[in-house]
C-alpha cells in the first residue's frame, strides 16, 4: 500500500490530523493497534478551548459539540471555605471554553472519517517505523497472520506517551524532560446534575479536589488521592464523604450523589521530549509530551499540535516548501512549554505535597488569596485556561 | 522615666515610628542595645515603594530622600541570554520606586529625631519588657552600671529577628513560619558607576545575579552563592568574573569594576510570626517577620506595619478608641502575608536549587519568558514590586 501520510495511532489528534489533511486533498492511512471500542472506551478529559474547537471545526466535525457542548465563561476558585469566581470571557476579552468529552471528539472524528472513506486499519499488530531518517519511509503491521507495508511519505506519531513512534527514535536523538507528581486523581463518573454550573477547582488542606462534568446531567469528580491508592479501597460513599470535606460548605450541602459507573486513579506527570521531528516522523500530541490534567492542556495541546503539522504538510503538497514542517518542532514547541508550565503552576498551587510545610501551605492560600484580588494575577490565570494564541 | 510608648531598637521602623508620633505629639523613648554608629554602619537594602516614601514625608524625613534618591520606573530580567525591561511606570498607571539606602534612610531619621529632642537611650543592655500583657507595662535595661526603667502605655518592639521583643512572648502564644533557602547572596559595594541605570535581575544555570546600585557613582552587585561559603574565598577578581558569566553579554561587556568596600554573604530565610500583638506589645517589621532580598520588600513591609501601628495609636491617643490596636496584626499580616508570598516567588523563579532537575529549570525559563511577553503576568509582577497598597 502506498499513502502521503502514515498516521499512527487513532486517538483525536490522529483523527484530527487526517480530517484535516483531507479537507485539502491529502491521503492518509490511520493504523492503530487496538480497537475503535476499545478506545471509545477510555475516559478522558473534556474542557476544550476556542482554538480546538476551531480546528474541529474546519475539520467538519464541530456539528454535535456545538449542539451538545457546554459554553463555560469562567471557573470557581474553591479554598478558605470559600469560592472565587474566575470570569474567563470577562478577562479575556470575551474568550470562553466548550465543555464536551474526549470521547464525543474522538466519535464524531472517527464517524467524519469512515464518512470521507479514508483507510483506518485497527488492530494492527507490531506496528514497526521504518526509514524515516531517509527519503522513502514506510510502516509495517501484521494482521490476520501476513506482515503488511504502508509506503509514505510522512509519518505522524500520534499514538500516544506509551506508543511506538517515540520509542522508534534513537535514545541519542531526544532529550527528555519529567516530573512525577507524588500523588494521582482517583476519578468518578455518575449520572447526576453537577453541583454547580460551571467547574470548581478546590483547594484544601486535605488536598485538592475538582468539580467537573461531561453533560448537565453527567458529573464528573476528581480527589488528589495518594500514589499508592487502590480503587478498590474508596466505596462511592467514602469517595462523596471526602469529596464534601473538601468543599466549601454551601457546595458541600448541595453536592448530590449517585452510583458511580467508572471511577480510576490517575497518576500526574509532567513529560516533554525534544525535538519532536526526525527526518519525515513527526511527534504528535502525548507522544512528545505529558501535562498533569490540572487545567485540561492535554488535548489542547495535541490540537496545537496537529494545527502546526497539518499547516507544514499542506505547506509541502501545495507549494512544495519545507519550511512549515522544518519549524513545526519548534513552533509546537514554543506553545508546549508555555501550557507546561501553566499546568505544573496550577498543580502545585492547588494540591497537598507530601513534603509541603505551614510556610508552603500559607504560600498557597497567599497566591489563591492574591489571585482572588488582582485583576492582573486574574488575567494571567484566564488567559492561559482558555489556552494562548497558537 | 515616663512615657507614652517605649520603642525598642533604633532601625528605620523604630525612628519612622517615632517621627511619626511626635508629629500628632506623642511621646516616644527609644532604646536599642547597640550605638548609632554601629547602626549606621550596617548595609541594607535601598529600594522604597512610594508608600515608603510617603511615610518618609509625612514623618518630615523625606527631604534628602527627595533630593539624591534615584527614581526607578523600571527594572530588567534578565534570562536566556536576553534582557526584558519590566515596565513599572507604564504597567502599574505611575507608580515607580525610589532607590535609596536604608543607611541613608536611618541616618535621615535619626537627624530627624535628635532634632525634636525626643529621648534615645544607646547601648542599653539587658533590655527586659514586663508586664505588655496587663496595664501597665515597663521597661528595664541596664546602663553605666545602673538598672532603670521606663514605665509607659505600649511598647513597639521594633528591634529586628534577633531581638528581644518577639522573644518575650510566651512561645505557646506564638505561631511561626519559617522556610530557610539552599543558598545565599554574597554582595559587593563599590565605589563605581552602576552597569546599566535600573536594576538588572538575572536569571542564569550558574545561579542568580543582581545588579543594583546606591547612587549613580556607587553600585551594588550580588550573586547567589552556596550557604557554606566564606567571603574570604572570594577576591574581587572571582566575584566580577562570576558576576560578568550570568549577566547577558552586552552587560558583562559593559560591567566597569573598583575595588570592592565592603563584602558580605547574607543568608536567605521567609519568617512570619503569628499574631503581632500581646496585649500591649507591638512587633513591628523584621521583629515579626523576615523575606528574602529578591524584591526589596523588607524595609517596604516595616514601612507598612508602622503604618498600621501609628494610625491605631494616633486613633487610641486622639479619639480613646482602640479599634485601631485592635486590627494592628490583622492588617499588618494581609500584607505581610502576600509580600511573602511575591518574595517568595521571586526568589523560587530566579534561582538555581540544589535540588532542581532538568525540568524545573525549563519550568523558570518557561516562567520567565511568559513574563515578558504577557501583558497581564508582566502588571502582577510590576503591582507587586512597586507595592500593594497600603
Amino acid at each position: 500500500m502506498r499513502t502521503q501520510v502514515a498516521i499512527i495511532g487513532s486517538g483525536p489528534s490522529g483523527l484530527l490530523l487526517g480530517q484535516l489533511l483531507a479537507t485539502v486533498g491529502i491521503e492518509t492511512i490511520l493504523l492503530d493497534r487496538v480497537s475503535p471500542e476499545y478506545i471509545l472506551g477510555r475516559i478522558r478529559a473534556g474542557v476544550l478551548e476556542d482554538g480546538a474547537v476551531r480546528l474541529l471545526d474546519q475539520a467538519g466535525a464541530g456539528a454535535r459539540l456545538h449542539a451538545e457542548g457546554l459554553i463555560h465563561d469562567g471557573f470557581s476558585l474553591a479554598f478558605s471555605g470559600q469560592d472565587h469566581r474566575i470570569d474567563l470571557h470577562g478577562l479575556t476579552g470575551g474568550k470562553r471554553v466548550t465543555v464536551y468529552g474526549q470521547t464525543e471528539v474522538t466519535r464524531d472524528l472517527m464517524a467524519g472519517r469512515a464518512q470521507s472513506g479514508a483507510l483506518s486499519i485497527y488492530e494492527a499488530e507490531a506496528v514497526t517505523l521504518h526509514d524515516f531518517d531517509r527519503d522513502a519511509p514506510y510502516v509495517t503491521y501484521q494482521k490476520d497472520g501476513q506482515t503488511h507495508r504502508i509506503d509514505c511519505d510522512f509519518i505522524a506519531g500520534c499514538d500516544g506517551f506509551h506508543g511506538v513512534s517515540r520509542k522508534s527514535v534513537p535514545e541519542t536523538a531526544l532529550r527528555t524532560f519529567e516530573k512525577i507528581y507524588p500523588f494521582g486523581w482517583l476519578g468518578l463518573l455518575a449520572e447526576v446534575a453537577p453541583v454547580s454550573p460551571e467547574l470548581i477547582y478546590a483547594h484544601h488542606p486535605r488536598g485538592f479536589a475538582l468539580c467537573s462534568m461531561r453533560s448537565m446531567t453527567r458529573s464528573r469528580y476528581y480527589i488528589q488521592c495518594s500514589v499508592d491508592e487502590t480503587v478498590d479501597a474508596w466505596s462511592d460513599e467514602r469517595f462523596w464523604d471526602e469529596l464534601r470535606r473538601r468543599l466549601p460548605a454551601h457546595h458541600a450541602e448541595a453536592l448530590r450523589t449517585a452510583p458511580s459507573f467508572e471511577k480510576s486513579i490517575a497518576p500526574l506527570r509532567s513529560f516533554v521530549t525534544e525535538p519532536m521531528r526526525f527526518g519525515r516522523l513527526f511527534l504528535v500530541g502525548d507522544a512528545a509530551h505529558i501535562v498533569p490534567p490540572t487545567g485540561a492542556k492535554g488535548l489542547n495541546l495535541a490540537a496545537s499540535d496537529v494545527h502546526y503539522l497539518f499547516e507544514g504538510l499542506r505547506e509541502q503538497y501545495r507549494d512544495g516548501s519545507g519550511a512549515g514542517l522544518e519549524a513545526y518542532s519548534a513552533k509546537a514547541l514554543a506553545r508546549i512549554w508555555k501550557a507546561e508550565r501553566f499546568s505544573w503552576w496550577m498543580t502545585s498551587v492547588l494540591h497537598r505535597f507530601p513534603t509541603m510545610g505551614d510556610f508552603d501551605q500559607r504560600m498557597q492560600e497567599a497566591e489563591l488569596a492574591y489571585l482572588a484580588q488582582s485583576q492582573a494575577a486574574s488575567t494571567a490565570l484566564a488567559e492561559n485556561y482558555v489556552g494562548l494564541p497558537f
